[in-house]
């Protein structure tokens, strides 16, 4: 493998331990091993574990970042089919591995907001961009009357993250999408006050 | 200390290690120092680190339901009241720690889900359990006209529980009840439609 290759499936292994194991519990060795990459290579791209951990959450803040705005630039679509696209395909995604995993970010805020400043505020600044991304196309189908003109946005915005993180959570627990089914029915009908 | 008070120590010095490290990451030596409970005690009293951890779990899902109770069966105050005081209490509680530990049922569910089908069946009991008593003084309060008659208590009850996990979740990100807030602004205002 070429130096960019190896360093990009370290940081994939890195992504499926974290998701299995969490961080703390993940070992190194075990990262190099689905990675396939020989020992003694990982001080070669990273400086520590705490480096690599937070360059597995850029990588995949980038990723994460690219998949919204598939969605949330697609102007054939209205801004609230664009929102509804976008976490209806969470959804599918989750369920094609029984929900086991979860959500990268929310899993390492979950285990490290407490014990490390460094990925907490790493973290945060990532769920921030999140809800920016959500309260602009929130804005938008506002404007268009999609959506009631009394709800603030922002407020919204911050909501929907949270909620949504709450129903990855659970479907972890309840092994299935059922959580993030009752979240877009509430959302939706409810709060939007459209069909879901 | 006797043997009772010797194992509730150990149980509550679990809860406190569990909450600050994770499961995986609480090493039984650091729970014993945090009892003050001398070494080779703990197997006297737990099989196995798994038992140890599900009795942690066990006793304070008794704690947080009879926390539960006197909200919840205060009949002096309404059910949306008992509600809302019942959750605006919790918010006191994460505050009064910077919202750095959250919930240990959540923290368990969110890091033991895949790796335990024991952690997470019990688990997911315990949310279940939250859930009809959520569930139940819904009901309570719509029978009375406090709230919608057009909502579904029991889908209501379950996006509750899951959102305020969320909520709980990012509260850690942020350092603060700014997300806590926000869910009792939209549940009680946008989604039950009375003042929050």
């Amino acid at each position: 493998m070429g130096k960019e290759k190896t360093k990009t499936a370290l940081l994939e292994a890195g992504k499926k331990v974290f998701l299995e194991k969490g961080y703390n519990n993940a070992g190194i060795e075990a990262i190099l091993q689905t990675a396939g990459v020989p020992k003694g290579s990982f001080y070669y791209y990273f400086e520590s574990k705490e480096d690599f951990g937070l360059q597995v959450i850029n990588h995949f803040a980038a990723i994460y970042q690219s998949n919204i705005d598939l969605y949330f630039d697609n102007e054939s679509l209205s801004p609230l089919d664009r929102l509804r696209r976008y976490f209806e395909s969470i959804c599918e995604r989750l369920e094609s591995q029984q929900c086991r995993n979860g959500c990268l970010v929310g899993n390492l805020s979950q285990e490290m907001a407490a014990q490390s400043e460094v990925f907490r505020a790493r973290l945060e600044e990532i769920f921030q961009d999140w809800v920016n991304r959500y309260a602009e196309v929130l804005d938008q189908a506002q404007r268009l009357g999609e959506i009631p003109s009394h709800l603030d946005v922002h407020e919204l915005a911050e909501f929907w993250l949270n909620s949504w993180q709450g129903a990855t959570l659970r479907a972890k627990a309840t092994r299935g999408t059922g959580p993030l089914r009752t979240f877009l029915n509430i959302m939706f009908g409810y709060i939007l006050q459209v069909q879901a």
